[in-house]
């Protein structure tokens, strides 16, 4: 049914130049049925790995990323650094994922521009990229191409699927659509469905990307895109990962700190900046150099969209699948993806039947802790590890 | 010193076609020092009263709007229609602000669009719109412009001054400015400056609008402005304006329920609109219809800039001259305003030797509560006729 068209060691690199490119391998396989309707291919999943496979291929875990993420989880050569790999200091041997002793994999999502097929992949059929004739993708249409991955790697089980926000939405669709293969989910920031104040923050981002003239329907070249749109899109959301206490304490009412960023407009007349603003505009532009906004419009659509009881007769229908132990972690003062949701989530599935612990991190730095906040998180992961 | 120029009824609208057009009386003096430097004139007000001035000059309210409101808080004959007036179920004979005793004046904003002087009104001296020559303006120029303009109504003492947000701003500012002129200040869903997180928000709407080809460094033609942007900061404000638990009971995760609103960018596509995104959309399509672009750049930013203690040796000092009997009230779901800052400056006001009362209206409206709880509005603001 689905073939191994090509593995090879690529680098992989988002269409507008990147800060740092890296070597991924990729797998290429035919063609997916998409939840949606119709079916697509031919798709390329790009990919790391760390640590060995065992004989009888239990020991992989797997690591889902948020949405501007990437496979680059860890770096065995930088393992301090954060910046370079985003969850480097939980991944390595002895650590929370330890690579002594398991496998580790962290796959770049369908629909991303870090080496998987995406929106700005080329369509073989044309020649050309897919821009928006890329089919609109779901979170479970992600999950369903990494477990074609997973298999292929030879994995039989996954000791454990993990990830926050768009990785954690990830994996409960693992827990869900693949009980048997996963014996551990940990849901970080993640909820069964978005809020509908989440929804509109996310629905303000697109528009500024579809409004910039530079878009062009999706159809802008490599590196003539539409950032102005990108950069206030990934400005909005900046605030959204933290929260009014977090920010307080970092940025108060403080005047601009740096002054080397330039705002999405070019303009930062109307009263100089707070440093808030320069820290914002200094986000932008940062994306702007990493990511592709197509991508950006498809991956955020689908963490819209989802709603882990889709295509089940209930809630409880669906989470009545989760066969796997199961963490789930809220964030104090995430307001995107709430603790209080969080926690309702693991209450629904141990109300289903489902064995789930809630671990809440009491942090200030709001939904992103979850890639800041190491030693609660180590904390709150081996509370599944020790179950 | 200041000169009356001329007092008219005119018809005040904004440069982009209006909904509604409405009649407001117009004073104009010549000049204005300003809070940043320099000085500006000729400055037009565009303001409503209802009611009657004593003789004594003692019973006159002054009600202050929010960002991008106008003089039309009360409409006599649509008293129950709140769409038309903001403020109409607290206006009126025998009502909170009860016009059989009261003399109630509302104003447009220096910097408004609604009558008064703002970026849009035509310079005198070029014969052309001011657009950005327009000075930065600010809380305190604003009130310092209103403060002439009651006193040339023949008001002696203001018997009470009230707003929410912006307006609620300027109610606190005339209190600190003014103390000897205020009996009665009621400071809704203000505090004594904005979060980070609140002016991170704004900008990002302004950068929005500045992103906009149309709006051309502030030199768009009336009716060919920055439609696009205006309309996502506009979207991204009514968001900042709720709350989750709001939106959540008002839209949840339901698909869009009307579509005759038409997004920003022209493009709804990634899966079809949620209701939440119809409504935004329909949110900035109405502001566009009847908003100056320029104008809310200046408004949105004289609310960041503002500052109560700016210019006094510390906010102790500024609150210390408040000798106005004042009542703040919170809401509960705010987060733009958070109901534990508005409660934390009537504590400081009580500290620095004030008689402050603190309500909080238990909605989950968020922000715009104050424009809508009608009933938790009047009896918090009993409680401060009462005293």
């Amino acid at each position: 049914m689905v073939t191994c068209m090509k593995e090879e060691a690529v680098y992989s690199a988002p269409v507008t130049p990147a800060s740092s490119i890296r070597a991924a391998a990729t797998w290429t396989f035919d063609t997916l049925p998409l939840q949606l309707g119709g079916s697509f291919g031919p798709i390329t999943l790009a990919y790391e790995t760390w640590g060995t496979l065992n004989g009888a291929g239990d020991n992989a875990i797997l690591v889902t990323h948020a949405l501007t993420g990437n496979a680059h989880a860890h770096d065995p050569e930088h393992p301090d650094d954060t910046h370079d790999a985003w969850w480097n200091p939980l991944i390595g041997p002895g650590l929370t994922f330890d690579t002594e002793r398991y496998f580790v994999i962290c796959s770049n999502i369908l629909g991303g521009c870090y080496g998987s097929t995406g929106p700005a992949s080329l369509n073989p059929a044309t020649g050309r990229p897919y821009n928006l004739s890329f089919p609109l993708v779901t979170i479970r249409d992600m999950v369903n191409a990494q477990q074609k991955l997973v298999e292929h790697l030879g994995v039989r089980k996954l000791a454990m699927v993990a990830g926050g926000s768009v990785g954690g939405q990830q994996a409960l669709e693992w827990a869900v659509s693949y009980p048997e293969q996963v014996e551990r989910v940990v849901v970080v920031a993640a909820t069964a469905a978005l809020t509908a104040q989440a929804v509109a923050f996310s629905e303000v981002g697109r528009q500024a990307i579809m409004t910039d003239p530079r878009w062009q329907r999706g159809n802008y070249k490599p590196g003539d895109g539409p950032d102005a749109g990108l950069a206030i899109a990934r400005m909005l959301a900046m605030i959204t990962y933290q929260s009014e206490e977090g920010m307080e304490q970092r940025f108060a009412r403080r005047p601009a700190q740096r002054h080397d960023s330039i705002a999405p407009s070019g303009f930062t007349a109307f009263g100089g900046p707070f440093d808030v603003e320069s820290y914002l505009y200094h986000q932008g532009e940062s994306l702007v150099r990493r990511f592709d906004a197509n991508s950006y419009l498809y991956i955020s659509r689908a963490m819209d969209l989802y709603d882990v009881s889709t295509g089940y007769p209930s809630m409880q229908a669906a989470l009545s699948r989760i066969s796997s132990k199961a963490l789930f972690i809220g964030i104090r003062s995430d307001f995107l993806f709430p603790a209080a949701r969080v926690r309702q989530l693991a209450d629904e599935v141990r109300q289903a039947g489902g064995n789930a612990l809630y671990r809440e991190l009491d942090s200030p730095l709001g939904h992103d802790a979850f890639l800041k906040e190491w030693e609660q998180m180590k904390a709150a992961l081996d509370t599944i590890w020790e179950q």
